[in-house]
């Protein structure tokens, strides 16, 4: 496993030099102790911990996974004490609200603790990352009761929380879901029925577990509409706040996966857990939806996590390894061979997990300062974050976790055949990162959400706006250096539209035409999205590099505009292979019938 | 584990009507006995083997894996008891040359056995395999004794054999080994050395292994040129044939891998155990050479594999999984929601798994049939296939095991969260397929034999003599439902002629160029070679369906048209994705110092 270390000036200048997030907290009430200073102190603080006391934990929690038995589940040796440091450190509490005991620092720093302990440890970060989702349920639609009794031991961490949402025969498709809950006469609910896929459902780090369930009360419609959400906790919390009974909710069994291997995923049996409503009857997807582009931010990055280890192991192994010559000539003639980072084909595969960690990096930040706004900001700033935020989480989530699953396996490429051997720990990163591509929502169902919610459903609008920030900032004054790409971004802003255009007139005689173009328009998305974050990297960039007071900076700086170049001439063309597959049109997807698909023998 | 159905009708259409076989076979004089219905007869025995004996055994040899002791390794249960009737139908001597006890078969029924052994179990598959490549190098090198004494005990598979080249510090640079051989008075010589990744060094499957294994002479030059071949038995075969004493190899340790579990990765220390001289000294490498394409031919199919295995897994599942309805209205009306079939971007994973799987068929048996050619033919056209071979067997290689990885992926994806979870079997098939891109010489490696020794290197000859065989093809007559495929195919072949030129006169001032443009300019040809394989299947199911003797063969000759038009419209296109990013150069890879590729704090 390649040792970890965090990208910490990468994180402050994403921050201050590129987002410039100083003089917008200033402007932010609510946020305006939120100095540079502290802001650095922070991510050094987490960086520390990550490195020293998370990382050294992610090799060895996959190799020895988690351990059910009847009485519960065992996580891998090492997890349950890191987890009572990070409580013990405050950060469970870093961005939460501070009227239920959060620290109250900015969404954006959230991620950045998010990013660091993801990429040191993604399995361990599962435990304290699947609290944000039973938090936010609780902050936005809790009773004050409920707020008192679980949310404040969850900003915490004393205890950790869950969203139980699948079941064996639906995860996709809500509308399906079985458990039941019977109404109790003291106005609490019996929760009978089984989740599958329950991150952190059960495990030995905390105390407590609430669990946030949706299930159908009796008599309640069919189909989506028949969905109320429920606290459940694991132990029954009295009226004093101090723990009571078991609750008579119980791990069945934990499955066996391709990955994150030290995270508990675990099927729940429902035999009439004690559960208490959230918010309205019948209104729970409803109340899930209102959070669920913060839950897919999270997920998203996991995909630059990935792209950040696997890219600092494959360095590290590319520059020791020898093999062959330079075909310009030996680099490193007084060694049988030259460091294989001398390939051009080897350079290609760290320059693309490179592009993509940093990219994403720019661009996750700029959605969590969007989280920021809708927390903080004006009405009117919160309106528009809540819309920038609407269109670009589908393909936050999906294209970067395939970008970083690509990055993953670029990892595992560069060692050869060392990549494939478990004791290097670069195939634990392609299998951790596999996962991302499916929970929260597979890319498929955000490139629906994209294509179908987001573009056609807003007639339009919500890309509009989006891409009229991008044209105001390819109208601003850049860098002779950065120009060509700003160029670029304009070019294919314009496209953009265009394509949507043409694939929301075929989707009107033909809904399935917007299906079929579905995941291919997201990738095209993604991949001019991403252009637009490398082209502000690199203006910016240029910029500081004529700053006498940056000097120090410099090497930092042009590597930033070497790597937007890569971006730009090696990555950014694919879109053009998704722009004409798109114009392949569903015909070839829809003609064929199921039998056809059938094996012939 | 998706249960393995064989595609039989497939490879029957493939070779008699795609291939046009039986034609071939009959005008030469080796296999004039090979009529039509005695290659259906073993398609058919060994589909029915693979199916039953060696496909069960998939998930439980992953689960199970290898076992090390001091005594040696045992394959996990059935594996040597599949293997000995494996044995004992005879299938290690169906295609293997008849005067050392081979039935003669033709290499392409050779390749039919490898694709049904390999999607089936490919770890059991690696056992057999493994011995084709010392057969091969017996056969061409070794001398008439170490015929008599190895290679029909290797042909009748009552023994296996490896090959053992990589060592710790070395795989692809083979120029840097260090395994010495020093020279016994009896002319024999003692090895000493270690080898890793040695697939099959030790098992419990037969009573005797025999490795190849190269070494340098005590005293050899430096370098690839002071490089010679041994044959090493692990038990010494007496002058009678019968077993003697144990040599001085020993497998040190198994490693833990990504996949491919069920096959034994060794460690093999070599402490002076008694080797013998293969072919001239010095010429060990240039001896290996000679079979390489057959080797990588055998790693290609790899990717047609598991692509077919990912297919069958993901369509079973997806005419079952209920989520959601259709876009254009629900198509299981009684039932809660419609198959995840009728959704276009579940539709587009399993026809890009099918296009991948069904093009790269015709395109390896296509390669075979070289290989027949090469083995059996006139000495023009033995010439003439080495010339092709030399050309497409790095694209076959790294493309189709590329391809093969994707497939396997999109098989997780079609099951959702399920795909995932090991008991779906979905997650063993991208693990095991990973291990494709990298041995046998990784994607890269694969890329600068292109572009570098096939293309650059022949003065762009090989590609023009297989261009001008497209040509002629393109110029033939089509029925009218695949010729917009033809055209496309005739047009891209220019378009490949005149990057290729582009390519070369950028290399010729830049040599880093041809390094730059390589696994771009590999992914481009494979692309535009499996786009040639699907329009010829397009022009042979079109001219079919015509035909009233075929008529039973309708619904299976319309879904080759469907897939072929699939793969026109939403895969070829990412042709110009890899044509743009290869016009990107050098440059953006190579102008980066080392020093900033370190991660900044």
């Amino acid at each position: 496993m390649p040792s970890y270390k965090a990208p910490t000036k990468d994180l402050r200048f994403v921050l201050h030099d590129v987002l410039k997030v100083d003089e917008l907290y200033a402007s932010l009430p609510a946020f305006e102790d939120v100095s540079p200073d502290l802001i650095d102190a922070i991510i050094e603080q987490g960086a520390k911990f990550c490195e020293d006391v998370v990382a050294p934990l992610n090799e060895s929690g996959d190799e020895e996974g988690c351990h059910w038995s009847a009485e519960g589940v065992t996580t891998p040796a090492g997890f349950a004490d890191a987890y009572q440091q990070y409580v013990a450190g405050g950060w469970p509490a870093l961005a939460a609200d501070p009227e239920h005991g959060g620290q109250g620092m900015p969404n954006a720093l959230g991620l950045c603790m998010n990013e660091l302990t993801g990429t040191a440890n993604w399995a361990w970060s599962m435990y304290p990352g699947l609290s944000h989702g039973a938090i936010k349920t609780l902050e936005e639609h809790g009773s004050d009761e409920q707020k008192e009794r679980y949310l404040t031991r969850l900003v915490s961490g004393e205890w950790t929380g869950t969203m139980c949402l699948t079941e064996p025969h639906c995860g996709t498709d809500l509308g399906l879901l079985r458990t039941k809950a019977i109404r109790n006469s003291d106005g609490s609910f019996s929760l009978h029925g089984t989740k599958i896929f329950i991150s952190a459902g059960e495990h030995d780090m905390a105390e407590n577990i609430v669990h946030i369930v949706i299930a159908r009360i009796e008599g309640a419609p069919e189909g989506t509409k028949g969905i109320s959400l429920f606290v459940v906790p694991k132990v029954n919390v009295n009226e004093d706040g101090t723990l009571g009974e078991r609750n008579a909710v119980h791990c069945a069994s934990i499955e066996s996966k391709m990955g994150i291997k030290g995270s508990a995923t675990c099927v729940m049996n429902f035999d009439g857990a004690r559960g208490y409503l959230i918010g309205p009857e019948n209104r729970g997807l409803n109340c899930m939806f209102t959070f669920m582009n913060a839950a897919r931010l999270g997920t998203a990055v996991q995909g630059l996590c990935h792209a950040e280890l696997a890219y600092q192991g494959a360095f590290n192994y590319a520059r020791e390894r020898l093999a062959m010559r330079s075909l310009t000539g030996p680099k490193n003639p007084d060694g049988p061979a030259d460091p294989i980072l001398v390939h051009p084909d080897v350079r290609r595969m760290l320059l693309t997990q490179r592009a993509i960690a940093e990219g994403s990096r720019a661009f996750l930040l700029y959605l969590a300062v969007q989280g920021d706004l809708i927390r903080a900001g004006t009405e009117e700033q919160a309106k528009q974050a809540d819309n920038l935020m609407a269109l670009l989480t589908p393909i936050a989530k999906a294209f970067v976790t395939e970008l970083g699953f690509e990055a993953a396996n670029h990892g595992v490429q560069v060692l050869g055949g060392h990549g494939y051997i478990r004791e290097w720990g670069m195939e634990q990163i392609v299998r951790d990162a596999r996962i991302a591509l499916l929970y929260e929502g597979t890319t498929g169902v955000q490139a629906m959400d994209l294509i179908g919610r987001k573009i056609l459903g807003s007639g339009g609008k919500l890309l509009m706006d989006f891409t009229a920030q991008v044209d105001a900032f390819c109208q601003q004054e850049h860098p002779a250096a950065a120009q060509a790409w700003i160029d670029q971004v304009a070019q294919y802003k314009d496209e953009w539209l265009t394509l949507s255009l043409q694939i929301g007139e075929k989707a009107m005689s033909n809904a399935d035409e917007a299906g079929a173009a579905s995941v291919d328009y997201l990738m095209y998305s993604g991949y001019i999205v991403l252009a637009y974050f490398w082209a502000q990297i690199a203006s910016v960039a240029a910029q500081l590099l004529s700053d006498p007071s940056r000097s120090a900076d410099s090497d930092y700086l042009r590597a930033k505009l070497m790597t937007a170049e890569f971006y730009f001439k090696r990555l950014l063309p694919r879109a053009q292979g998704h722009r004409l597959a798109i114009e392949g049109g569903a015909e070839p997807l829809m003609q064929m019938p199921e039998e056809l698909f059938a094996v012939a023998q």
